[in-house]
């Protein structure tokens, strides 16, 4: 009899694996149970459908249950699974249509559930108006709202990389925003000094930032109308919640599967959990970080890709590993890119390295090329060992792909000194002769 | 009494050694002599002047002898060196203005000498609208010919960097433009079918290719009026010699500094050459290969400064050395953007490597995204080591700091599946979750 192998959740991650374990034994009997009424989409994508550059929410999808079936994968839409039970092999699955309840038998199991917005206890967060943003029914149901309602006014709650991207989407709605974060600056995974560029670009865009300023409430009656924070409220006609992501572990942790320090599902580098035959990978795992050598939290596509991809092809009898993660994120406010990867200094100092860092500003192309514009780069480096531990960048162009250059540094564990050894591409309309990341790594140097 | 630095050539890497010895020991004496009128100036910025970009010429000038003068360096401009004796260590120098000649003793020695364009036996070299394109002078000789002339037709011999750039630069005036080129390809740097891409986007842009085909000859009479190519005279009125530029090594082998298989000059990671105080860097100077491990001449104004300033550093005292290079370079074609890194498949295969290249094509940003573009990738590998010995990458975004990557791949000497663990930024407008360079190293993995 074929080996059955049940996905749990149909993000990037769940079909990944799915797909990797067909194309690795054909054999396989794959079936993946998702939630929510799509499967294979990429939620990074969704602020760019409500800012109206994608077409349509669904063009993010990037196959449909039929095009899987294709495949011989059964991707099972609107099925929740309720419960795993990890001695029998089985789980109990329910299907939201008609809410009829039945078990399904797995010698390989699959728990890709992803992650879920933090919903801080707050009055309000059910009023009509209120959104997060994980699902394509919610981006759909906010494209709808903007459609339907036309707000003037809104409040973004969190300055992550969704509510900065949302703060963009919105505007372009012409809502006038007001964004809140709790803590004293936006993207904290950032050093102060970068977050600070990043402020100020919402500044720009008339975007009212309130940073160090706890939400109390969300007011309103048949309908959102307010925010409170700080003693006031904020009028606000649509609110989006971005105060951050928490992994869906608990269909896991109920059925003893070991969670590490983050919260998350704990892996190996084989993406196996403690239990014999399961399997974790995406925004639900843990991903070993290359910097400090211990596991990390960082929910993003492309971890869910490739964590998937080594879950599918081990259940299937292969042998790939998870090569871990530097931490890379790169986020698009408005006119203005930020990235970072590894560690930032604070973060750094935090692990316990002797860590500084040092900071120069030099211009994305030569600097008589017409264009040109500063990039703000920092690089983080362990006084003792002299090891490169992060970097970072900010500026209006250029800075998406020069952090992959420090990603790769920091795989390959240099010191501040070996990357400035780098030969980077230069020609006038791409790069001034020193490339910013080498003014940084000159400055480290002295 | 002081030290007396002289340096010969005052381009990028003759004003970074300058520039570094002074800073490094503020009490040495310096002068460079440069033969032409400015110093301290970028050549790759000159088509971009001639085509306009850029509004001045002098404009991609860095810094003016007055301004050196002030950090307490001569910088005297017009001024030849026409013989170094290293035995007395004096270098006996002309003055172009007044055609005085006065002998200098130096204890420090800097040989930037640079490259020259290649002049191919062709008759008709020098008449009036043959141009090639190496100092400033030239550069405003073909903006003064554009601006009263206005040629309405153009050969470019020569497909490789400069000759693209300049047919870009031509065609902005109008020019109708024939590129030839005597192999069977332009940008001979490249495998063949990224050289293909590129030629396709020169017919695109109403450039006549004609590749496999060697200049016969140059005809005009007060004037050039054609180009002989295949028995055929195309018609000329400006011409750019940019067949590929050779080591300005003549004084320094006349010296007995020795230079090495390519024809440039020999050095070490120090920037020494077999002499002793006698330093060389820049275009006239061999550079490590980090891939092969053998020295190369690949003049790129990048390495000139890095090269510079590790040999001003260490003729004042310091220690530091000169990393190699892996080979990275970038141009831009009209609106093609076309970058290697380390080998190409055909090189690397004549360097005795068991390679192989694996191609793949993938956009630079989310599918989904507005203004999405195909990106081309190649990783060349050796098959046996699996080590990654080049990459190739060209497409009308996001190109030029992709490669950036590659070349951190190469100085790190990993593998294709070390290449393929890469942690890369994604964001839906800046890249696809799976990165061009990632689809390829995954072709490259099975």
């Amino acid at each position: 009899m074929a080996r059955r192998v049940v996905v749990i959740g149909g993000g990037a991650a769940g079909m990944s694996a799915a797909a990797k374990a067909k194309r690795t034994d054909p054999t396989l009997e794959i079936v993946v149970y998702e939630r929510s009424g799509y499967v294979s989409y990429g939620a990074c994508g969704f602020p760019y459908a409500i800012k109206g550059e994608i077409a349509r929410v669904e063009d993010v999808v990037v196959r449909t249950p039929a095009q899987f079936a294709k495949q011989g994968i059964q991707a099972l839409i609107r099925h929740e699974v309720l419960e795993i039970d990890p001695v029998r092999q089985t789980v109990r699955v329910r299907d939201l249509e008609d809410g009829r309840e039945f078990v399904d038998h797995w010698d390989e199991l699959v728990l890709t559930t992803g992650g879920q917005p933090t919903r801080p206890p707050l009055p309000g967060l059910d009023l009509p108006g209120v959104f997060a943003l994980r699902s394509v029914e919610e981006a759909l149901a906010i494209k709808a709202w903007l459609a339907e309602q036309r707000p003037r006014t809104g409040v973004i709650i969190g300055g992550g990389y969704i509510g900065l991207e949302m703060a963009e989407a919105l505007a372009a709605h012409g809502v006038a925003l007001t964004l809140v974060e709790r803590l004293p600056q936006v993207l904290p995974s950032f050093d102060p000094d970068f977050a600070t560029q990043v402020a100020d670009e919402l500044r720009r865009q008339q975007v009212d930032l309130r940073v160090g300023q706890p939400v109390q409430g969300i007011v309103g009656d048949e309908r959102v109308r307010g925010v409170v924070v700080d003693g006031e409220t904020i009028p606000a006609e649509i609110v989006i919640l971005a105060a951050g992501v928490r992994p869906s572990a608990a269909l896991a942790q109920a059925a003893g599967i070991a969670l590490g320090p983050t919260g998350a599902v704990a892996v190996d580098d084989r993406q196996r959990t403690n239990l014999p035959h399961v399997w974790a990978a995406g925004d639900v795992a843990e991903a070993l970080h290359r910097v400090t050598g211990k596991p990390a939290w960082i929910p993003l596509g492309t971890t869910a890709n490739k964590q998937g991809r080594v879950a599918g092809e081990n259940l299937a009898g292969g042998d790939a590993r998870f090569g871990g993660i530097a931490g890379t994120t790169v986020v698009k406010v408005f006119d203005l890119e930020a990235a970072i990867s590894g560690l930032s200094l604070a973060r750094a100092q935090a692990e316990g390295f002797n860590a500084t860092a040092v900071s120069a500003t030099a211009y994305s192309r030569a600097h008589y090329m017409p264009g040109h514009q500063p990039i703000t780069v920092s690089l983080v480096f362990d006084q003792t060992t002299r090891r490169l531990l992060g970097g970072q960048l900010v500026g209006r162009e250029g800075v998406a792909k020069r952090i992959d250059t420090v990603a790769a540094a920091l795989q390959a564990g240099w010191t501040v000194d070996e990357f400035a050894e780098l030969d980077l591409s230069y020609a006038p309309p791409f790069a001034p002769v020193w490339d910013p990341l080498l003014v940084a790594a000159n400055l480290a140097r002295r």
